[in-house]
């Protein structure tokens, strides 16, 4: 187990669902930088469940405790430490997950691994509520990272099917997420939601869940952050996406669609914008051979439908070794993609931060 | 820079495309165990250049020599060192490189990175001549892995939208790696390869380059292989695929594809196979929040079409800060797919390795 | 800023003297081990202050809260947290500090670093309060190893050159760590401490302080544990046991006194016992090569006397650029070799736990 | 196994005593550095046998290869890798060991931890030969620093006993180490060589060996350089100074002296030299809290006499698991000091040149 990431910028998240505080630790964060914790705490709020009609309705308290690593408010270069309180949460509705496990979550492999002795209640530590530590880091790195000109944006693109417009990979920049983030939903094109709710109520009504994809952006890069080989920034943006649970994919420019161009159709070729070397077309989400190329950073993670549904489902039961019926209760999101855009946000930021710090130091 | 990868069983890749050799240090392989050469050299060959219609002419030597880690041909617990030679290289190809960018190369961005001083010939670190060493380290952990009843294959799911079968994700088992490994091409379906090969071949006549899919299966893992958030089998394999050149996006069992199912679809329903818990159907790609479920390992990993293409492109001169054009000369893979199979199967290889012996030794 | 230490079992340490909470992360521990956590309170009150004649009177509340990881007392596969509330801190004591830098002290390179930004109330994060997390984490993995019938034990070597008996390095055991811990002061020999006191007693009535050397022992451990190189039993120790502020050398075995014996003297020989190969001296300290031999581990570290002086010293005014006087007010042990003792215990307990469970899991 | 350090640069040595090469990767120095591989070699040969009285006559090849990394004799920021060739080894020397294990070296431990799968032909890698990969990163890194004005230099304080001059840690400079290197032996004061020589041919006609300390200065550091707790400067040299075969012990500043000192005596009093803060007694050794404080920094590492003697010595046969007598052949350095002083000089080099660049890069 390690869960923790980063180089020079190192996070330690902990906690359970239940367990009586989950939060993170960031360690090496410069000193001198004045945290905004307001601001932190309106991003929190987009990741916080209860807010909308294809959210669980369960309420989380997702306001961060600072226990160490800020004084009046700004850094000391020690590790900061924020937790969250644990509340309104409701053990019972998990009694029947200890033995049997739901289907597309990580209850059996989890069961098998820590040999019985997992935390089951809401998942433990495999629960998506280990992402609000997440969102903690992200909203901390993206102040930090704001500082130096570089911004972070992600919206839904799709939900069930129904899509978003995409990014002007080109041109995308920072009024585009504030926009965004300003609006009723993290949509470029905000008429899409009625179509995209409509898919999420029918799934609720029919005990079902759906979903989806999101894409981000960053701009304001400078030119040849990142490594060729394991370090690269493909790399290590999907070591930090495929933390937040339900990704099933994650593609960089163009992705998968890339795979059917020319190599004609698909190289972006450089032209001289005054002093700047630039592209005209994005297809490369401005990474090339692991290394930014100045261009907007552009990827996309897909999302699995929720697995927790409240159809009935067939599963197993390891005590009797026995098929079973399982029938999940309790309050689940019937579509996480919504909620999971400040996270995806949060995995970009916290590994460039770590990334940008660990560039060498000369 | 950091072309190191592995927390327990951990490789270090060094060179250039043009320097006097690549290689590869691997540190934290186990004594005692046999290495058979040969079957190494075997592997190496499938990424080798030169042995077929649609791949460069450029021959390659990709015989390794052991410098360190082997005691008569088993492994001593010191760290395993292999080089490759590097010969045959015309470096005088790419003089126009060191002023002109190449679109969709690292040229540009390893510019500024390395203040004008990277080593520009042939792509110099940034190579995909140094998958030699990757696959090196892949083809020693395959061995390994092996001795574990693990085993890994992968073949061309696509090239130019020609499109082979999909591995049965339930059933796929050895004997569909030896038959892959042992038919002309990686292929399941060898019928298709006459098309793959009529849209490379006209791309090249074209002076064009085509891209394409690699699905990798692997199986025989224990159940409960992998970590939560940060570690986790997805997060792992992806940091290390993103490594091979050219890969634009990662995707796990059905990947974007289950962003428009239900999750009563998309969930995989557990059963009792005798004492062995399963599922029927393996849309999680054999991952459960980033554990091991026991099924088969699925993923597919997109290529960009090769960016060496012969037609003249449009690019800038960083000396005069002027657009210029370009023409690549040299003989170069107008698609990588086919050689990338083993580098998938390695990067594989060498990530779930690494899982295998880091896990708590308890 | 690194305050993280391990690679298979990682300890993150956060908070500062005066910050609301100092605590500790432990990311790794193996499922299904139960914790007593009368016996880690029990540990954490030898490293309490106000216990005793020579240490500061100030209280500190060292009892831990967990806020994740535990179910039922029992470990469960997440991370352990474990925080402590920092109490009864004068902070006004402290204001100097802020711009006339203590002798001995992190507080003017801490300031440099930090662009005066670090927190310098009661040394911040540098603080010897921090050890309190320290030992939680080694409180917790001394039970850990004491499973694999692992012990340690260390003992107060010398405080202000008084000296106590040294371990018998071939022949120490858990009874000899048993009766040490259950003594009045640890000590081999309890007759000295009178002398020590007096020692300590007199600096202290001069406004003084005085230092000394702790000896620690570990037994138990498999042959072969370690590594060559750099992650060798004594480079990993080490990077542990200079965490614990005030220490300034360590010596492993007879240390720098083997420094003037012959090979001959020096060596010590083989024999089996039984079927066991031990030697009949202990010169190399359980340690050959960077691996443990089967004999016991004994080590020695030492203390600088605590810097904390209440006699009047020179220093400088950072913000005036002038020389200055510097009395230092509020509560600080004239020696804190004795609280130290459970602090040396912990950082060798995280370091072979770390080291344990890493060996490669085949 | 672990024979790589460092968090930003990272050095990774391979090879056996025997094997075919020995090397070492040195991954993330920054493009653009000129390397003197004059200097190199010139370094290296301090540390090469067969130069002297004391040292053993084994000749062995010290030369460097380059494999990569540099172009035109300057680092392209692609991992920078050196081999040395083995030569004039004489394998049948070692063959009792494979049954017989030496006192006082690695043979037992290895034994068992590699199963006998190690290679002991020289002490495979545990071997004081893999000090030379060691110092060609310590004369890489030596170089690198310097353009910092950092200067690193090392003598022998002690062998069996005699004693050279200490440092003057206040005002030690690279104009003492330039004499100390172009001297016939690295020493403050050259008169005390005749009495060490004496000593160590004296043990050599009793077929026997010795030990001694050495002692070494960092100047030019900035100050604030390192961390608290676990990456502090005293915990990374540690690291690296352990990874040097046969050192026993470290202490900074005064060290175990300090152990009995008043901390009115220790403590190092601020003031303002113009608008540089100094003190004026550097018992400090140049480190406070982990950090760097501006004052030289000053270690001394004691090492063991050297394990291989002629001398006839009890052991064990472990096939035969009786005891019996162990007669070492070959060719050994009677005392290792002389040779190790640019080893230790290099882990120096090594530990600090990566906390240099592990700066965040801010």
């Amino acid at each position: 187990m390690s869960s923790m990431f980063g180089n020079t910028v190192k996070i330690s998240i902990f906690g359970q669902s239940h367990s009586q505080n989950i939060g993170v630790v960031i360690d090496g964060i410069p000193a001198g930088h004045k945290i905004n914790l307001e601001e932190v705490n309106s991003f929190m709020r987009r990741r916080a469940p209860g807010n909308d009609s294809v959210s669980t309705k369960r309420k989380e308290t997702d306001e961060p405790h600072i226990l160490s690593g800020l004084v009046d408010g700004i850094t000391c270069g020690a590790p900061l430490c924020a937790v969250f309180d644990n509340s309104n949460t409701q053990s019972s509705d998990y009694d029947s997950i200890r033995d049997v496990p739901r289907p597309a979550h990580s209850d059996y492999p989890a069961f098998v691994k820590h040999h019985g002795f997992n935390d089951v209640r809401g998942g433990g530590h495999f629960s998506g509520r280990l992402t609000a530590p997440l969102c903690f880091a992200g909203a901390v790195c993206i102040q930090l990272l704001r500082e130096k000109n570089i911004y972070i944006g992600a919206h839904i693109l799709e939900i069930a099917g129904v899509r978003d417009e995409s990014f002007d990979s080109v041109n995308v920049n920072e009024k585009d997420f504030d926009r965004i983030h300003e609006s009723p939903k993290p949509l470029l094109n905000q008429t899409v939601w009625s179509k995209m709710e409509e898919k999420v109520l029918l799934a609720l009504k029919e005990q079902d869940s759906v979903g989806g994809i999101i894409e981000c952006a960053v701009t304001g890069l400078p030119v040849g952050l990142g490594n060729p080989m394991f370090d690269g920034v493909e790399n290590r943006i999907s070591a930090a996406v495929f933390a937040v649970p339900a990704v099933k994919g994650i593609e960089f420019g163009n992705g998968f669609a890339c795979t059917r161009l020319r190599g004609s159709q698909n190289n972006d070729e450089f032209y001289y914008d005054g002093d700047v070397v630039k592209t005209r077309t994005n297809n490369h989400g401005g990474i090339l051979g692991g290394l930014t190329s100045g261009l907007p950073l552009v990827f996309r993670a897909a999302f699995k439908p929720t697995p927790s549904i409240a159809k009935e489902q067939n599963s197993v039961s390891l005590s009797k070794k026995v098929d079973t019926k399982l029938n999940i209760k309790g309050r689940h999101d019937p579509c996480v993609v919504l909620r999971a855009v400040p996270c995806i946000e949060s995995a970009a930021a916290v590994a460039l931060y770590d990334l940008l710090l660990g560039e060498n130091n000369e």
